[in-house]
């Protein structure tokens, strides 16, 4: 067996991190998708069907359709069946993923022109006027132009967006299944934070050599990796007070706070998420009371969190928590020109989406949501701490361990 | 220091993976964008600007503002100046980092109407019509509606997708530092595959567990990170026959073509790109043959890469080479049920854009494409072999290593 720990960009010691075994099935189906909410919006609307068109990265065509392409295709729903236009070359992939028919594609035609060649062939009473299609708010304008130019009338309905709110026990298995990886890539930053040794000037080393932010990111960013998801270009770590100016490239010392985020996307689209601060030797200054205050806070918003809460109140338990610690979050981020931290939102297909904590969003049963205030220090750096939480019958679940330090966990 | 070897998920003998020396600067500054295309677009139109709305999944945004972030946003561009219309939440990120005016964010204000109050602060003469503002196609449709409601014309251009199909040197640049860590995600790849041991039934072994495609996966995407890229949801590997139906699961063999595509993405958005099939102990049979074939097809389609080329040339040229070593593509494609591997692409900051190979489009000094052509066979597997080049003035040059082998290399 080979072992290129040798090679002069491979230096010794640095624990293993590809695991041989793999604890969980490795591609579980896809969660089912309820597509009824498009029916009632059809209905009530009285409309032929509804198309979405966009590529992988849009979230309500991967969750209608549960198949993902760079390019962009559409998804139609008529009264008789769901079709999946799929762009050329991935036809067979998408008749083995789609449950409902496949089109055959036309090299280099518009999917918006698809989408409304597939509208044509429902069989329908000779109305007056036109007929209504049902759209996302966001469809890209071409794919408008080419249905309105075969006659159709759009409607624009938010019942997919609507939908992806509240998920169903598949979605939360998915969140799941990443999140566990998400708590295995933070865990195995902190274990490297805690090993690494104390170098000239307090500054960390690791292996030999100066342990930067940006290392941190790549080696939680191998961890995620390993564990079968995608970092989504979601992790951040930042150090000290460097904050948004900070290149990476900077030492860490070990009296600043470190703040690490992930947000992976696992094999199917959803994402995890996690944010933790470590220090790795306090001073017991400002970034131990910021600390306190940004726990406390994540504990008053979590004490919010039950089925038809109001979302706002998540954001204002929490900055009026941070307010009785001291911290004063709207004037010291328009002092500090960074940006606020933003105390939670939904996640699932989209790394962020509804609900947010606004007023008029109701958490219901199935809502899956980040829950992490933090607070920014020009002078200090940046803490913040939190979890995804699942809204339950009786309140909320934790999505993974949830276990939290502020000194990093070996 | 502290090491997790011996922690049960993390078997002995794994290589180490995350490298202590960064050999290239960590976060380089984006390429520079020069914006005069719109200039010409906006003057020739007669328009009164230029609106472009997404978020950091819409490569022409990414190319104009070299900002991203997960909400929509609004790039709008003037005969005055450039302004990013920033998330909430993300202004402070976005004065840093956006070389022009930023303008100040309301909650909850759609994107496009916050473009179209910055379109009414242009001086205008009194002109006897509606204003012309430009658009890509595919902007949201929500966005035209806000912009039409504001009493402007929309016309389409595709002016920012067509400036971007020929790289800068500031981009080719950023395109070279992401496919340094793509090739050496297939070199741990291969490594990992030269020294597997052979197990019963032909089964590779990796520290005493199956290797399957998904470990593989992993292990690639593992090294990614390392690196500093992500992969971007874009490593495949698959193994033998099982094509489109595997789940990456099943165990690898000796004797079977083992296919690893990885397209990472870098920090600023673009993409590499590396195609390699090996076999570690090949019988001669279809794979050699198949190999022989499309290593072939490979020097055929790079034969006809030079400036002014039709980059439908490099399509057709790579089947004929198939064909002449007789592999009917055509044929054998649709009798298996399998998607066509696509001989090439442009690649930039979408994984797969502008020029396609296919008649009209011509490559030009700049272009940066993904050569490699393939075989599918449902009762053998797939072989596909290629890299990304760019055009140069007398022909083109392979970005990075180029190193191939039909055995993996130790």
């Amino acid at each position: 067996m080979s072992d290129d720990r040798d090679s002069p960009e491979r230096p010794a010691g640095e624990p293993p991190t590809v695991p041989a075994a793999i604890d969980r099935p490795i591609r579980q189906d896809p969660p089912a998708t309820d597509r009824s909410v498009l029916d009632d919006a059809i209905a009530e609307r009285d409309a032929v069907g509804f198309v979405a068109v966009g590529n992988r990265h849009d979230a309500d065509l991967r969750f209608l359709t549960r198949f993902a392409a760079e390019d962009n295709y559409a998804y139609v729903r008529t009264s008789e069946e769901s079709v999946l236009c799929a762009p050329s070359g991935h036809v067979a992939r998408a008749t083995r993923q789609f449950d409902g028919r496949v089109a055959s594609d036309r090299l280099g035609s518009h999917p918006g022109e698809r989408a409304a060649a597939v509208l044509e062939e429902v069989p329908g009473e000779s109305s007056a006027g036109p007929q209504t299609v049902l759209v996302p708010p966001s469809i890209p304008h071409d794919a408008v132009v080419y249905l309105e130019r075969a006659g159709y009338e759009l409607r624009s309905t938010t019942a997919v967006a609507d939908a992806r709110a509240t998920k169903t026990d598949g979605e939360i298995d998915a969140v799941r299944a990443v999140q566990r990886a998400a708590g295995r890539a933070v865990d195995r930053a902190e274990r490297v934070l805690s090993a690494a040794d104390q170098g000239g000037d307090s500054e960390l080393q690791w292996n030999d050599a100066p342990l930067t932010p940006e290392r941190l990111r790549r080696i939680a960013n191998a961890e995620l990796g390993c564990h079968g998801v995608d970092s989504a270009a979601n992790t951040a770590v930042v150090a000290g007070a460097a904050g948004d100016e900070a290149t990476g490239a900077e030492p860490i010392y070990t009296d600043e706070p470190i703040r690490i985020d992930v947000a992976p996307r696992g094999p199917h689209g959803y994402h995890g998420f996690r944010s933790r601060t470590v220090v790795v030797d306090s001073d017991g200054g400002w970034d131990r009371r910021a600390y306190v205050a940004v726990e406390a806070a994540l504990e008053a918003a979590l004490d919010e969190v039950e089925p038809g809460a109001d979302a706002a109140d998540l954001r204002r338990e929490a900055d009026a928590e941070l307010a009785a610690f001291g911290f004063d979050t709207t004037g010291g981020r328009e002092a500090g020109g960074s940006d606020p931290i933003e105390p939670g939102h939904g996640v699932g297909l989209s790394r962020r989406e509804r609900p947010f904590l606004r007023a008029g969003e109701t958490l219901e049963v199935g809502t899956v949501l980040a829950v992490a205030p933090g607070l920014t220090d020009p002078a200090h750096g940046s803490v913040r701490v939190g979890d995804l939480v699942v809204v339950t019958e009786t309140g909320y679940e934790v999505v993974g361990d949830g276990r939290r330090s502020f000194t990093p966990r070996g």
